[in-house]
């Protein structure tokens, strides 16, 4: 019976959502920070801060000037965006662009940064191995009208639509302007990243077709939001001037309010992905979202 | 030809709205503080405050044990509601009560605390007369649920839609929940009270059945909006423990963003008019609206 248990153990996917018809909140089994190894640019304050909390702020992680440029690409990106282009997002209701995926392949400027030290050696000290890009993307939140984003986690549509093994990935938002109370700003619950909740219900068939603008599979239950949020020391906002960046993990849960302020609220999010966590079949047994989302 | 001026001038509506097909800001021709005969609760401290922000909080306004028990004598209205009934507004979406009007007539506990000096005072003293309640209700945002209200100003809705004369009117909100950065606290624009905007577009018969939940005439535009802000020193939000208050001006441009914590957010608002500014015909040339929305 032991050795039967410890086989079952082994091969169950710990991960496992979207199955059972409720929630349920189980301890996540992976490490944050990998190892050691790696004498990377954060200190053993930061590593521990983001052990903890699963997330770490970085003031100036580039210069103003930088993210003033950045910024001026990214509006010439979304001035000559192609709405039927897949890897472009219009907000509910068209009119502005969201989100502009996949800009470290597709931007000589956003491939640059992508592939910079000063991004790629946080991720590499983390996540203990050398990374690959999952994911890029440009997310404009334009003032007076950028919308609201539920609370989720990444990791769970990533393992679950892309085939992501493990919690070795982490997320950098870097902002292009300031992102400040109003206009829409990250919102992360710290802790979360410790708690993996499996979600009820299954995935439709392309599902990320609707998903980025607004997800419904996947989605945690409020009881459990409830739990995670009353486990945490309180939502935390990310804040922060243009060049700043907030880094997660990639179970940490956040959403984002709609900005109403007049502010438009322009980030850079990179997924760094360990090289020693290649994505597999999706474990939701679908066929895997395109590369524009998750790099193959 | 001066005479013919000052005739005009004289008959003219200074707050008229929804006309024209461009917006226009136009200066406030209303004082902000009305007299000072009264001495009231407020000292020349924060009646200055007022006269320039538009806006005042006032801390503990009543006990914290009090605005407990209000809060459950607010909870149990919602749970008898009648969500058929005119003067209970539920979400979008239904299934929670978003407000319930006319608490002061309808419920003898909350009739008793509009009636209560610690508001009705402060509310003489800014007005400068005697006062009456032009409109209360209980503003329910459920936790997960509540959803955002775009920037308005009332007296641009109570001038055109109730046939409020002049700015003489003001708000309170109470805190019956804590009111926090993330579970969709009121959010002010200081200064804004200086300024009329007079909107875009009229009004279509019966606006207000649907306006309660998403108004779409009376909208000040974004350009107007983003004028008044950055005139502003910065949107300020209403946060504060239950029993704590805001005070606002009639005038004063406000809004608020969805409620994503997993806290409910439930506010009782008073709105107070001076006798002397009591109601005539709409300006906006429709039929007066409820009485549960506007006592005449």
């Amino acid at each position: 019976m032991t050795t039967s248990s410890t086989k079952t153990t082994f091969s169950a996917d710990p991960y496992a959502s979207r199955l059972a018809e409720k929630w349920e909140a189980v301890e996540r089994v992976d490490p944050v920070i990998w190892n050691d190894r790696y004498a990377g640019p954060l200190d053993r304050k930061q590593l521990d801060r983001f052990q903890q909390d699963g997330l770490l702020s970085i003031e100036q992680l580039v210069g103003t000037d930088e993210a003033h440029e950045l910024l001026a690409t990214a509006k010439r990106l979304a001035a000559e965006a192609n709405p039927n282009d897949e890897s472009i997002v219009m907000e509910p209701g068209g009119g502005a662009v969201r989100s502009i995926f996949r800009v470290h392949r597709t931007n000589e400027r956003f491939r640059a940064l992508c592939g910079d030290s000063r991004l790629v050696e946080v991720a590499r000290q983390i996540l203990g191995s050398d990374v690959y890009i999952h994911q890029s993307r440009i997310n404009f939140k334009p003032g007076f009208t950028g919308k609201e984003f539920f609370w989720h986690s990444d990791f769970e549509t990533w393992h679950m639509e892309d085939g992501m093994p493990r919690m070795r990935a982490l997320s950098m938002s870097l902002s292009l302007t300031a992102n400040h109370l109003f206009n829409g700003p990250l919102m992360l619950v710290p802790g979360s990243h410790r708690t993996y909740l499996r979600c009820a219900g299954e995935t439709p068939d392309h599902h990320y077709r609707s998903s980025l603008k607004k997800q419904e599979y996947g989605v945690p239950s409020r009881d459990a939001l409830r739990l995670l949020i009353e486990r945490s020391d309180g939502i935390q906002a990310a804040t922060g001037s243009p060049g700043s960046a907030i880094l997660f993990d990639c179970n940490t849960m956040h959403g984002s309010v709609a900005n109403l302020s007049p502010d438009d609220r322009t980030n850079l999010f990179v997924v760094f992905n360990s090289i020693e966590n290649k994505l597999v079949e999706p474990f939701g047994g679908k066929p895997p979202r395109p590369a524009f989302l998750a790099e193959r």
